[in-house]
């Protein structure tokens, strides 16, 4: 790539974790300096957090940051987007508006309307849209992807994701002094979905990734464990897919014991894979009857994996890389988008708006599933 | 204990599986002989499998066996049955109507109603009737259930429970070469659920026994994959218990590279704990927000994990190991009973009768629930 | 096989670990039964432990058993020696002396003269002498020993063995109520080699079994923590192949945390294997370059995993399994030494009296190369 | 901190492996940038590199580069020396003249004198001098250091230390196309030390680096595999420490299937610990007779572990983000330095030149032992 492009971002002041993470991400690989920033509501805040995070342009308000930006000859190229998620779709419009690439933290939005009206605005002014589902980074999640394309599983029959954290186990938002814990149990701030729309999302997108099918129908049980608790807690679900394959579904933030554990299982005719996100250097490929073999990042034949791997088998590279992965891919394509080349076919991995558009749409029939007493519902 | 106790068999003649590993966890302990049998309905064949087997008394009958060793002065303390499952019933009734103990193979019928009348029938005779769900005679399980007595997982909020193989993945019976998909699929000799019944059952029964408790009512989807299949081969649930809590239980025979992969994870408010049947010697134990902890037989404290413990930790003990331990709880229970004493308190984990009608209401429940498109659906 | 063999016991009394291990191994595949013993050197204490382990006729003393068995017409066709190391040459000398076949704990013997005059008399004898190294008996450890035979590894360069255990590491033999711990700290009992001669010598035996080959020389670091004690407790050596391959060795009683951790790995020029006891029913096989695959007993092709096999993949088999399997091979032998057959070539993998001498030269290379401060020494 | 460090490379150009790696990990935490390089010998391939790797100033030699920096009033602060080792001790000589810090990879030098002579060097310009053995940069291997020094082991018996590698397992040198093949085996290029130096010397250095202790003597094997080879690719070694503590240690390149397989076990009187290079986010702790305990970054308490984490528990750290820290904390004491204050407690525990030196007295060591037929040898 020729040179760095400059990323610009809304959200991720001090006491934030996700925005400190965008920022290692973006710069890993060398293709963005980050130079500007919006990194709070408190202009304060802001101000500091901007000047602790070496920014050359510190905004009070992300409004004005697009309009500047917009008209300096050195403005930035994107923005990233890491606010709670109330504030993803009218940061986005608004950056979007100015004609400034997005990447933007999931969920989409806080709603489906909000979601479709984003897609529609990307389209409309060209910009890059990407979701920062950063599971999908992973060299052995892309490499799992490219082995069911290319059939090695055979007709897929079952589908297992799970996603399970412990951090939410007690209502530690009621103390007000986890940041986290209070905006994303709080549904003006999150939207109606707590958990679904914080890992539950991760889930289906990562199944959907991998499988390269969505479900077409599910059967819910959105629940919430924690008395005083205002948005769910713990999910699960029932999955049924077109071509007949069945499939379960959870995410719970109360699993006493677990960290970040996202896994997923697949079953086909002729194999099945296991991913597990806490150990995602390697990937389990076991054919029918036979033995399982641990396939590493670096050691198995394959484009998707080697484009997304920067070190030797036996070293380890983990959240940060696949996070990083994601600015790479998105830099590829906006450096295409403003060529008006087309999109790099390496890059086709990165997540799309309408990736972040079915996440909405899975937390709509989530949703009215459970709330209808867990009736069947199309998606 | 005084003494072997003499058992007899019906079924498990060559071919057949699951008689000998019967034999094998009646001999491990040195509670049981075998000396007679009615090993296979085809008359040669009993012959043959009983030499074979060192039995001193082989029957081409099994009602004439349950006259004859009932007549006996050395006749039989126990039978173990090991047909397919639509003979548990009838030959259980012979056996007990003769004064019989019996050891039973599971799921104990093929109808709820014939449960009950076997469970009466138990009860007015005084006999023991052991039903041999085998996971439960593992050290580590024993040792969980004492965790969860104890309180130390806190109050219980989820449970997960799977049990996948591949072995049914193709459709081998229609070969009829492989004796046990023969019948297994075939619902004369099952009865109405295939993978249901042969391994669903046993999650079901798993999870209730460490928990201590069974769900109040079940969401489920029953299906074949197989083309051609009779039975279910994939099923898989929702669930919900008194208490508020949550599950999913699934259990697949078409899980390419799975062998025998019944997995327990249970998560309440102060820990979690995890139990993989194919690594019997040790059980997880995560408090919230702590290191998880690799608990070995052998090396906690608990008299469950004791009693059914032989050899030092590190020295692994397996699945006829689980298997002997039901047989030798069935012996002190045995000697109680003809001896009227109260049952031996460490004895108490043993299988009974009436878990088997609850996993036969489990069943009913699932077969109900799916035919009804995935209703939620009392137990 | 036709019927049982009729087994004796000498040692395995109350209190003894080994002797019920044994009895449950002999009975466990139905190839003997155990019907006499002289379980202790305290009359009322063999009394008391036959009886407990249903024997039929107990001794009060072993020279006396060999001399009544022998001329009985339904005398023992074998006796299982489970003594502290001191007796096995002078029992086993008596049994073999009265034609009686020998299956013995090891280290064979003392001393490497005791070891060479028991494995001429068992020649002069035609009797068996087996050797009970368990680890043998597992059927990833015959399977791993078939791939190597097969060349699957290549020639092999690299062979790592260890054997840690934390029992000792603390001086619990001076309270004197763990029996175990007194005999094997005590060089009266045990001869010269503690750690050594208890576990060193399964080390060094599995290596040998698994690679086909001895070390042509060793260099040798014997140590002994624990203040007091009188025996090591600690050892390690470096190894040298006449192949060139070299090899590296440790035992440790004192290593905390460890339970019974006997773990082989070997390297060749195509590929590398690992074996860890403690999961018995895996083995990893790697190629150059490759992919890890988990190779696990009943899914491997070959014939010496499906002898040594009782149940399906995913049904865990443990240490009393390989035990088991000792005995099983041992029956094959005896009936057909007994019927002047040769010996059944599915039973080749049973340890011989051969085996017990090369762990007498071992021991023998081990202590004199740390006396000569680590000076490589020819075995 | 106060902004960016800027940093100059040696060595690194295109096809190399290691100087990428440097530039990301010194780009990661955001403490450095990158801004001028003699990244090659060829003069063409230097300008090129320089320019793929965004740097302001390239310069076709390394004198040069000194000088020129040294006169900038924006000349970096800092140079990072990834060189085949021959070049280490001249190029870091010129930059630490010039009065610039010293980043270098091990080894340090091609020869004890040459060390001897850095270290005085470095103390004598008051400039750091800081090697970067990677793997003492992960949050667990500085947490297992703090264990130890907290006593939570008791006295420390035994050490266990390899590092196994498989990628020269056959003579790939030999066709020239693979760089790091050609002159890791190249004793010109890499010194008298070929797999002793490249991954010996990081088992040696995480050993003491955990447990706080270096062995007072060796006894080694140094051999070669491969036919043709001019330096070592196997190394063996039996240690002895100061407080009677016994260890062994080898590495291999040879190892067919191991990708990069660095692990320490120490045991002592109160506990164990083990790590594995290729799970560097859990380190596992378990005390005499107990269970063992699955420590994660993020979990444990403890200043080390915390410095050294971006991310939450659950989130994996790898590789990268050791190699990063190793940057942060050569940042930190920069700075000190610059400033003349004492360097900062958190950064205490990056490796210095003396831990280089104390490497070459090792490759010395084990070079003299194995020449005189594995005689113990002090260190």
């Amino acid at each position: 790539m020729a040179g760095r492009l400059k990323l610009g971002m809304v959200g991720g002041g001090q006491g934030a974790f996700i925005g400190a993470v965008h920022r290692i991400a973006a710069r890993l690989d060398d293709c963005f300096e980050v130079v500007a920033g919006a990194l709070s509501s408190d202009p304060q805040r802001a101000q500091a957090s901007a000047a602790e995070a070496n920014l050359a342009r510190s905004y009070a308000d992300w409004r004005e940051m697009a309009r500047a930006e917009s008209a300096r000859d050195d403005g930035i190229d994107a923005v990233a987007i890491v606010t709670p998620n109330h504030l993803h779709a009218p940061v986005a419009t608004a950056f979007l508006e100015a004609g400034i690439h997005v990447i933007c933290d999931k969920p989409l939005a806080v709603s489906l309307a909000e979601g479709d009206a984003l897609a529609r605005l990307a389209r409309e002014k060209r910009r890059l849209f990407a979701l920062t589902h950063t599971y999908s980074g992973y060299p052995m999640v892309r490499h799992a992807r490219e082995l069911i394309e290319a059939g090695e599983l055979g007709d897929l029959r079952v589908v297992q994701v799970e996603y399970a954290q412990d951090w939410l186990a007690e209502p530690i938002e009621q103390s007000g002094t986890n940041k986290q814990a209070v905006w994303r149990t709080d549904p003006k701030l999150s939207g109606p979905a707590g958990c679904l729309g914080d890992i539950g999302t991760h889930a289906y997108h990562l199944a959907g990734f991998i499988t390269g099918m969505l479900p077409a129908a599910l059967a819910a049980d959105v629940h919430t464990f924690v008395p005083g608790r205002r948005l769910d807690d713990h999910v699960q679900a029932m999955l049924r897919y077109a071509n007949g394959a069945r499939g379960m579904l959870w995410a719970s933030q109360v699993a006493s014991g677990a960290e970040n554990a996202l896994r997923l299982r697949v079953y086909g005719t002729k194999a099945g894979i296991a991913f597990d996100q806490e150990e995602p250097n390697e990937l389990w490929f076991t054919p029918l009857g036979g033995a399982a073999q641990r396939l590493t990042r670096g050691r198995v034949q394959g484009a998707a994996a080697a484009h997304a791997t920067r070190v030797p088998p036996g070293h380890p590279e983990g959240y940060l890389e696949a996070f990083a992965q994601l600015y790479k891919d998105a830099a590829l394509q906006i450096e295409a988008l403003d060529a008006g080349r087309p999109l790099p076919p390496e890059s086709r991995f990165l997540t799309t708006v309408d990736d972040g558009v079915a996440g909405l749409r899975f937390i709509d029939a989530m949703l009215a599933s459970s709330a209808a007493g867990g009736q069947w519902r199309e998606i």
